[in-house]
């Protein structure tokens, strides 16, 4: 391997956090946070996204409510809501006199994308000021709830949330699938990908954050002995997840053609 | 402002490379590069993504000629195919005897989020090796095509490109919005969202990077003395923009229901 850096060695060291002190976070600092954000590259710099910023607690104990009850999202000191944000680009439009489109799935993706992109970049930079976050895909799980709670525009659309604050625990980091599940040299290698899973279930399941934690269906309600990522991700995802996400954006004005 | 650190310097120095040294890239440094990226936030631990590293020559000048001609595809030593990937999930639910549901338009989101993630701890894992890169949203262009020329099986899809190298370039740090164009504390802000937009466009014209660059509407076709960031963004998301992408996706395997 190349010699690690500062930069590097902070990015391997990621954990999310999901318990956080009560130290408020100063409006410069998310400031900062946002800033280095915007720095990130954005397709055709149309920078199709947005950021709210949510420290009031009421509304951080409605957003953590929305979001599977999740505890942390009320404790945490700031949550932010990025947007795929198409509205400024109407405001744009408007301004020289053009009609924008929006009608494609393409269009969803780019502004869906560019918050992605910006809110990594995001969490590195508060992970560099001693701060801890966690993504929370669970503000899809009630977009529209959301949506009129934030008070966002048509077109401004939720992407994930974040939670940010001092840390108040120290979680393992997780370990990751081997390297070569995920890196293909030239051509997708598909052989490849089933080699080192058993491995990587044995490594999960040694972790033991799995003990306790076992994802009940309806085929399966029982202890499983050898509960791994194998099979706790096999639970989870021959489950249906957020089925009215599709109404739910069209909704919001992205007519997803 | 918080105190800067380096991390941040480097985030906040960021500028996509159109223009690359022919060095190679050592084998190991792009190792070191992804398995940065798979340290990144992953929704559930899915891990739903992958790369493709592509260095043959021949495959990267089929690549440029599928993504809008761009030379620097053909010119970087890397190019990184970023996808979404729900294949593997496939295989993890095989093993367990479960069936993966990946009917939902958030199947997709999660796994091209993943991706999103991954790529942008990627890109600033390279910029601290000293390497530039620039974002490919044009291998979008011809998904078919470039799903063949990868071998991507079912369920994997590419949602970025990347090009990777010594820069041979030092371009300028492009002016982004004002930052409470896309920070909202506590609610969105619609009214604020005007203000400041003249004033960027203005930044934008005195940059010169529209000289020459002008986008061509079917309604504008003139060079308009005014063509800032406001006139050059609005002729392009007024025009259509990949219209084929929700066939291509779905032709993939993701139903996006």
């Amino acid at each position: 391997m190349s010699t690690l850096n500062p930069i590097i060695e902070q990015i391997l060291s990621h954990r999310s956090i999901r318990s956080y002190r009560s130290d408020t976070i100063p409006r410069e600092t998310i400031e900062l946070i946002v800033a280095a954000a915007q720095r990130s590259s954005t397709s055709s710099n149309l920078q199709a996204y947005s950021v709210v910023v949510v420290t009031d607690i009421t509304t951080r104990e409605k957003l953590s409510a929305l979001c599977g009850h999740q505890r942390h999202i009320a404790e945490a000191p700031v949550f932010l809501a990025w947007c795929a944000d198409l509205n400024r680009l109407d405001q744009v439009c408007s301004i020289r006199g053009y009609q924008q489109n929006h009608a494609y799935l393409e269009n969803f993706l780019i502004a869906s994308v560019d918050a992605a992109i910006a809110m990594q970049s995001a969490a590195i930079t508060a992970e560099s000021l001693g701060l801890g976050m966690c993504y929370i895909g669970a503000i899809r799980n009630q977009p529209a709830e959301v949506i009129q709670l934030l008070g966002l525009p048509a077109r401004v659309f939720p992407i994930s949330g974040m939670t940010l604050g001092v840390p108040a625990e120290e979680p393992i980091i997780k370990p990751r699938l081997p390297l070569n599940e995920v890196l293909h040299w030239e051509h997708y290698d598909q052989a490849a990908q089933d080699q080192h899973l058993s491995a990587y279930d044995q490594t999960m399941i040694e972790t033991g954050i799995y003990q306790g934690r076992q994802v009940q269906t309806p085929e399966n309600n029982n202890e499983s002995e050898d509960y791994g990522w194998l099979e706790h991700t096999a639970r989870r995802v021959s489950q249906v997840h957020r089925p009215q996400l599709r109404q739910a954006v069209h909704d919001s004005g992205f007519e997803l053609k």
